[in-house]
């Protein structure tokens, strides 16, 4: 296990952690990694699963926010039209959006024949991130058996963190970035939730991160473009509807900004809520369906974990991503270095 | 009771209307009229109430789409994000939307003495179009007494259609056009549920109107371009969620099209959709509230319903509009005429 | 070269059509087919090319509106942001987007060979309707050397319409529908110009169709949903901000609407605007551009322009397809007999 | 002249500001105060004027982003719709809202007779937080000779910020807030060119405010809900179609992120942002327009700006704010105090 932040005297904010502080606290979701790393070849996949039974035919409700939208992300127009995710939501570099969506297709056929013959066709969802300044992005190195080996790996317990799945070759405020995760405990009617976050951070102008305490570590290398993006995946067992869930979608922005990013043109910056409860019944058959909501007033509650765990997941990102040394040599310090060479 | 579209030989579409055939067959919904007809001043306002007691303390859920938004409705960026509608709505003509929505605020605070001081303040929601052509726009005739007045003249039951309340100086396609209403009735779980339409219509060029059996009216007057907006208000007794709302709300844009519109750039096109099933109760306290909502799959019959109701209630607004003499002698023809000419 | 619909006596609008009446009337469009028909495989693609040269390198200016998202688009996120198109649009059947996505961006790299290596990523961008119905969908039978061929296919001149690539095995309110094209010519500043459309057509309930004089075709099935989808792509040489264009690809829903669809639950309907004015160079130096926009009180001319083109392109899918047996016998009427039988 | 952030050794990014640091630094802006204060009255309009022309007559490019729609702002349907501002924006308390419409209304006919006549109608543009806490909101005690009065008042130079005009009543972070201005100045093409904010500040938990260097100063009141609203308006001279004027006025939002806040569900948090260059003749003749356009890739200056500038413009609204006595003896801390005392 990693440290996190607080192993750095660093904090977001005040809401409690759950017991793993990570996404999988949101019970039964589920992360699996797929990691290649083999020369030029720094990349991967990151699966994570609304639960671990067939999505397809129990969906889970779901909105997206688009908070820059120079990016590649698949699957948003039907998840924001119908509410629903209906496959597992995967992870990955820029150029294996559609590999990977393929990937999702076939598997869900393989569960339900039924698809594209008896019922209607389903909508995969796939985002990623800009790994070519690590990653011969170009090879196109992942094929549709890595996308489903992400998948079968998933698992709930303890995530991995850093350069690891989609993570691996990924740079954040010009240090190595990667895959990071948090919780946050709420109550609610005297009965604890959970919102967690899981984030794949490839984002921020190198010299522009400000840590908590307002310090900005420096990871010596020339100014550039805030370019590369990031996606944020929350989960939460708070019953939410739609619109409920677009709003919590929006504070992963906030907590972007905390770090010290504006969302920069190249960045395609990208985050997906979804609720298991209630979930949605493919074959339901009933014309009305009783579900719950939020009572809007206690929103805030959820508005503060959603950007305070976008901030400490991308943090921990950072923190559990060793110095690396990608394509052609290119390197990448760990911020974790830099913090423990200035306490 | 002026004739409808059957009296005629028309149809628009295929689901059976309620008893009433206009939206006050969606239990507890209320509609009253203002009417000012001076000489040059032809103008008014229509309220429509959700429900009869305190919207502020029982929010109904709702939802809007701009269809084209060349237009000056009060209140749809909080309706759209709290998804919920909490005072009367007033319709009347462009220039008065200021004083109507001071008059919606000044109402709420004498019924609600806690607005601003122990509680949040209050969202009114005013939609117009553009009387002008007929109406001597400029006077401002419009005064808070004449909001409350349409308010207070609101009921369950017939509704008073054509050139009445905010339709008295409007015009559609070249011909009188108004207020008008229907409904249509629907089935699920072996119960009766209501879709109504209330539009207020003032939009189309002159000979661009379609009827549902391909004729194009033709109101002898010079093409001009299409402005002057059409609000169209949809109520329903089925529950649904702020993303469904808009869904069906959105579905009035089709209506208006079938009608041959092209939501022309100076028509500012404004649907707003709410249930009343479910209301938000202002001073909720538990966490989690229980709902229903449709099951999408089903929603084909609300979207259905939205779309016919619309067309048909754009009919109705200009049947029941006789031929009409406006500022400066300005002079409309009725549709009916045209129809009774042209058997 | 089918019939269009003057040849039966029908007409959509008042706006005359350019030479071809087709979307490469507007000057450089190309457009390119691969058909598959081999057994139950009944499906294609179809590349719409917005110029000849290097897309990426000189993209053009886009907008897209989502009429109803049930469906499978790939790109959309960043052309709305960026409001720019840098690849071939492709349309294939919904499980083969990502196989075209992925063709598409190994063709971007091919010609720049910059991508993700000293410049950002590409966005592809692929569209599509489901053909399950009439085509074994569960093959995947597209491969990315057919979304290649279609675009090395793709030529100015007369485009072949019906059950040709995309549309090979559409269906649409019952009668078999397939690719559409037209084009309407308009002046500004005392010069011509032009707007076309392209659709794949795929849409509208069995019975819901209605013609351009009220005639409602009957083709003899069951009422069943409202699904499968229209993709229209609306192309213009008149120079429009980001705004406009989607203002403008927004009046495509009018022209879907007014054949008699009201945006069904299971459509996706997806229009894409393109203007080729003032291309965008990838490798812009200066800061600021000289370009120009319309004037917004012409916009009604491109808006019944869209609206009408629209219309007629999904009559001409439907005429331009002669009767279809598809996958496990699955038979299709041709709305051209039915015109034939019913005059 | 009161102290500004660098008088209390902070900084909020990297940019230079402008000549007088206001909004006024772009040039042609002007910005006028009405401030009540009498009692339990503390309340105010605050104007702003794109340049000092006829606006109906010579529009300004602009856009709006919701960043949390808990608020009853008028007029932002239009201006998304055309990406025109045509009347001077009004600050105002929340129950003013109607009341200042009318005003611009009023006025826009005064001076272009054609209004509502030979010509459209006018677009009134009004935006708000609520001062309940401080002022006796329920008074209503704005009127349309305030909202004038704030238009006549505007000038170009120095603008006086803290508690006047609107800002007179706001609260922020527990602080007292009220408006705040700065500005940027970046290079394009080798010219000068400035981006400025006005902040009218109502938002934020007591205790939730973080400092530029990673402080929290504690206004020592009990937790609140995040309630109130912030305002901001973003001004610059650089030429910027909607689409860059809507991803430019996004970026406020990380500006009031990094201070701590996450766009609380009861705050409606606006921004709307224009530029002067290039303004749109209500009467254009011409079909087409030559305009100019940012090149996209050196977008991020403007962001970069958005953001520092409304979190420093923030900030100057505290910091500008005296402690202060409101209705029913309330009384809100000043920010500049806690820092003088904390040093």
């Amino acid at each position: 296990m990693t440290d996190g932040i607080e192993d750095f005297g660093l904090s977001c904010g005040s809401l409690p952690a759950g017991a793993l502080n990570a996404i999988t606290d949101v019970a039964g979701v589920r992360v699996g990694h797929v990691t290649l790393r083999d020369g030029d070849i720094n990349t991967g996949v990151t699966a994570i699963l609304p639960h671990g039974g067939n999505l397809f035919r129990s969906k889970v409700r779901a909105a997206s926010e688009v908070i820059n939208g120079f990016g590649k992300t698949v699957g948003l127009v039907q998840l924001d039209e119908l509410g629903t995710i209906e496959t597992p939501l995967l992870l990955t570099n820029t150029l294996s959006v559609g590999t990977c969506a393929t990937a999702l297709i076939r598997e869900a056929i393989r569960q339900n024949p039924d698809i594209g013959r008896r019922t209607g066709t389903v909508n995969p969802l796939v985002a990623e991130c800009n790994d070519g300044p690590l990653n011969d992005i170009q090879a196109l190195a992942i094929n549709e058996a890595h996308a489903l080996a992400a998948i079968e790996a998933a698992s709930e317990g303890p995530v991995e963190q850093g350069s690891v799945g989609a993570g691996t070759g990924m740079t954040c405020f010009g240090f190595k970035g990667g895959i990071g995760t948090v919780s946050r405990r709420i109550r609610l009617d005297g009965r604890d939730h959970h919102v967690g976050a899981l984030v794949l951070s490839n984002f921020g102008r190198a010299g522009d991160l400000v840590l908590p305490d307002g310090r900005r570590p420096d990871p010596r290398r020339a100014t550039e473009a805030e370019s590369g993006s990031v996606i944020i995946v929350l989960a939460t067992d708070v019953p939410l509807e739609h619109r409920q869930l677009k709003r919590v979608a929006r504070r992963a922005g906030a907590g972007i900004a905390r770090l010290g990013a504006f969302w920069g043109h190249g960045s395609g910056d990208i985050a997906i809520a979804f609720s298991i409860a209630d979930p949605v019944d493919h074959d339901e058959k009933r014309g009305l369906v009783q579900t719950q909501v939020l009572n809007e007033s206690r929103i805030d509650l959820l508005f503060q974990a959603a950007a305070e765990a976008t901030q400490e997941a991308v943090l921990n990102s950072l923190l559990a991503s060793p110095a690396f040394k990608g394509r052609g040599g290119a390197h990448r310090p760990s911020l974790a270095d830099w913090l423990r060479a200035n306490v």
